[in-house]
């Protein structure tokens, strides 16, 4: 479907699409080469969504902590939500330039040498390990720990790259985990592919593979994947898993990776030859859309949980961030990415334990949602008024602990204490947590100069104010609704030439409102004051020796594996 | 109103009214002696309630922290309560033979030489501090910090009968804060009187002081009062303030105070001239109502907060405990008293912060109240299912830690984490809370054989059984609904002679469920296991050199204080 009214086009310009794969949708934009301006977007939703319970096809059930996806729900999206949204712009299809992708990241899939996912293979579809496995795949766990373990172990360069750990999501523990538990299936797979990359294919007929997702999660580093020593050393079998599934040239962000494909001009009603930009993350990819493209400047992608990128001059290894890839956001640079597991699905989860009933009244009659009413009801409490301090890792800490089993602490309660108050201490947690990760990186050497925010959560002025006051820094906002697919037309411009580079099609095409909220200096100078106490909570629980929120995560998983109580 | 039928009597019965004084109401209770059945059952509403905000009459505003009562709203029970129950009961008056009261604690009053509340004085009714200071007064905290800081200081000896801390509710620090606040109401306030004594005096005409009141509240140890020297050295003017205010011979519980006055049998409906029992505290005066007399039999009063008492044959001073008295309980015991700040209000302050309005409708639908809704959700779930641990502080901690500077918390949130399932962690919270005073009982030489319960929380079966599982005991409760009331009528029975003494009373009219909850041996060991987590918690946050609660508490104070935000 359509959501932009067709907007009245000009002969003489110029338009580039961009197309954003996400987790349950893509979304495709027509975008006017000029000046960024987004004449229509169409999306499509996923038929097969995130495939966690049964394989299509067999019905047969998953394992828990599985997450796959269907190949030909991406391929729809190019079907549909690209020509709609080309007809809804009006634009004539002849004027459009370029097409760019951007993917969710790390999924990846088991391909043949073609390019076919193992998945549409009659032989192979029934096995489940020959899907796309989608980032939140989590049953690589036990992998991803061999992985670090050995890597440390063996005194591995690159592990300091990611922060001293490789997580479970990542290319490698995804695919030692088909070829432990499935081997045919992982024998069969010719080629093992992120959907960042396959997506590019299925536009140009030809493989490519982009810095991006092979550096920050394909341990691609100084120009070149893990040894076959080290690999082989997890598994024999694995030794030549890089050389021979992965290896291949890659080409920068904003590279033309090919030309149109007619099948893809069929598919998408663009005309056949067009570039077709590298692939590319769905996060990373925002950055030029918010113009946050120089070093220093900090872009951080906030949903249900955020992701940070910032480009740097110099190489570091910043201990706890999720990884540094040459080249990884703009080419030419440092990029550097950090993460919090959760941070809108915080507030999500606070509010889904409920509200009173004369909360739920009132905001039937003010017509607020239950954010809105909390935030009205908690916006005028001076800074501390609550007495509260809570650890945002309800989702684990991505960064800079790098550690899944953590959980969510509130401290502070009384018997005063209301549901705005916690609402309002989970809003900050989520800031101090980000606040970790720019100290982070700035004691690791990477300079933060700017906040710029993108995603949902920029329309919380009160989110938003609290960042900029714990921050002490101001903090911009993207303009735009759509920052990937906005980022991918920016990448879409530049391979079609139709700018020099990335920074100069983000300065014509991107766009921001700086410093948008400014910091307060007596409440930056009160949040001071709980921050360290986040900090003192933050080493006892997730630094200090005793590991007490691992243990009652163990004892709550092996509760649940027994069940026999009552 | 009465809410009991009238049932039939017998001539050759005899019977007992008891009077129970709580925050909001008195109820009276008419009771057959030979056993202990409960005839009738009467409420009397406070007409001015706690009085926090404004003094009656002035209408002058009352400074923060503040709690006062009516001294008429007490008479008003003996004038409308008593003969209510009395006429409900269908007995013959003068088959009534004795009457006892219990009351808050501690609730305290100045009066004239002759009782007369200084706040019911043409001269003083305009004073806040002539006014009786209901239990819950929290204003003289700096007071009470003094006393603790000077007893230590001067090594005095009955400090440690206290647990090492006198609280600001007691008698002492309520006066002084009179005494440094109002000297003239002070100086006119010739006695200062325990409105369990002063209830007795309306009875009576006469002044009588009990052992329990004066132990637990009034620093009454080893015969005598704290020495004039220490009194003078808090403050010049408090150095006579035991010789003149507080001395009087003090009567065992259960002893005869004096006749009904020709007055009070005109207020009661009940014959001149019956026995009115010694003055009484309403969670000791418990007790026997749950037959929880012998040595070692813990009663454990449970309602918005929690209230320990137990009976030892030995005196042990047991750090972190409120207090133990000779005769504080039953005459020739040592009485110890502990508690927990907060309870019921703790499971309260859960549902304040709302439920999920599926949950609102599935209760609409069911008639469940959410306590019992949220119960049934949670109750199959594996001790540990839930991976939390919380601490019950949301009300500070009474027992061990004396620390009303204390505040919950609530560790091991996961997005995933249900409504339901915090509300076990929290019920969880106060069973720990109650094996930590056990456990302190125990280890400082007061064994405690056998667990009962009474007060309205005996009736939730799952907090019951997390008792019985945490304690890893059988949970005994009480039958009666009216602990204190009939708690006080077998106290009239004794000072009556109906009865040899409290324990013989108690056999013959006391009732008590024997081990209606059983520990089961697999849950008690999981319990064991969170058991040690909260522990670790408790001491982190509650001995740790780090008082990081505390200055939560502080910055939360500092901060509401200057309210200068937005």
């Amino acid at each position: 479907m359509t959501d932009t009214p067709p907007a009245p086009a000009s002969d003489a310009e110029t338009y580039v699409v961009g197309v954003d794969f996400g987790t349950l949708s893509g979304r495709a934009v027509l975008v006017r080469v000029r000046d960024g301006e987004i004449l229509a977007s169409a999306v499509h939703d996923y038929p097969h969504a995130v495939i966690e319970e049964r394989l299509p096809g067999t019905g047969a059930a998953l394992p828990p902590d599985w997450a796959l996806q269907h190949p030909q729900d991406w391929r729809e999206v190019l079907q549909s939500a690209v020509p709609a949204a080309l007809a809804a712009s009006g634009v004539d299809p002849a004027q459009v330039v370029g097409i760019a992708t951007d993917f969710t990241a790390c999924t990846v899939l088991p391909t043949l040498a073609d390019g076919t996912p193992l998945a549409e293979t009659a032989q192979w579809q029934a096995s489940p390990h020959a899907w796309p496995k989608l980032w939140k795949h989590h049953a690589a766990q036990p992998q991803a720990d061999r992985i670090n373990a050995l890597a440390h172990a063996r005194g591995e360069k690159w592990i300091h790259r990611y922060g001293g750990k490789i997580s479970a999501e990542w290319q490698y523990a995804k695919a030692l985990q088909v070829l432990e538990e499935d081997p045919a299936v992982y024998a069969a797979g010719e080629r093992w592919i992120e959907a960042a990359d396959w997506i590019v294919w299925q536009l140009t007929g030809t493989e490519t593979r982009n810095t991006c997702t092979a550096g920050y999660k394909g341990i691609h580093q100084d120009g070149g994947y893990p040894t076959e020593e080290y690999l082989g050393a997890l598994n024999p079998g694995f030794a030549d898993f890089a050389r021979t599934r992965l290896e291949h040239p890659l080409i920068a962000l904003g590279a033309r990776a090919g030309s149109l494909t007619a099948e893809a001009a069929a598919w998408t009603g663009l005309p056949e030859g067009i570039a077709v930009a590298a692939g590319n993350v769905d996060a990373h990819v925002a950055a030029p859309a918010a113009r946050a493209v120089d070093h220093g400047q900090l872009l951080a992608i906030m949903g249900t949980s955020t992701c940070h990128v910032v480009n740097g001059a110099h190489l570091a290894d910043v201990p706890g961030i999720c990884g540094v890839v040459d080249g990884g956001i703009i080419d030419g640079s440092y990029g550097y990415e950090a993460g919090q597991s959760a941070v809108g699905d915080i507030f999500a989860w606070w509010l889904r334990q409920g509200a009173p009933a004369e909360y739920l009244l009132e905001a039937e009659q003010t017509g607020e949602d239950l954010h809105q009413l909390l935030t009205r009801k908690i916006t005028g409490q001076p800074v501390g008024g609550h007495g509260l301090v809570a650890l945002d890792w309800m989702g684990g800490n991505r960064s800079t602990l790098v550690d899944a089993h953590l959980s969510g602490v509130i401290i502070g309660i009384t018997l005063a204490t209301r549901p705005e108050e916690i609402y309002r201490a989970l809003l900050e947690a989520t800031a101090y947590g980000t606040r970790t990760i720019v100290e982070a990186l700035e004691a690791g050497g990477v300079p933060v100069t700017e906040f710029v925010v993108t995603g949902g959560l920029r329309k919380n002025p009160l989110l938003m104010q609290i960042y900029a006051d714990v921050l002490r820094r101001p903090v911009s906002l993207a303009v735009s609704e759509q920052g990937p697919a906005l980022g991918s037309a920016i990448h879409a411009a530049v391979a079609a030439g139709a700018h020099r580079d990335v920074r100069a099609a983000a300065a014509a095409m991107g766009r921001v409102q700086r410093h948008a909220y400014l910091p307060d200096d007596a409440r930056a100078d009160a949040y001071d004051a709980l921050f360290a106490e986040y900090r003192l909570l933050h080493d006892h629980f997730g630094t200090g020796p005793d590991k007490q929120l691992h243990r009652l995560r163990a004892i709550r998983n092996a509760a649940l594996t027994h069940n026999s109580e009552d």
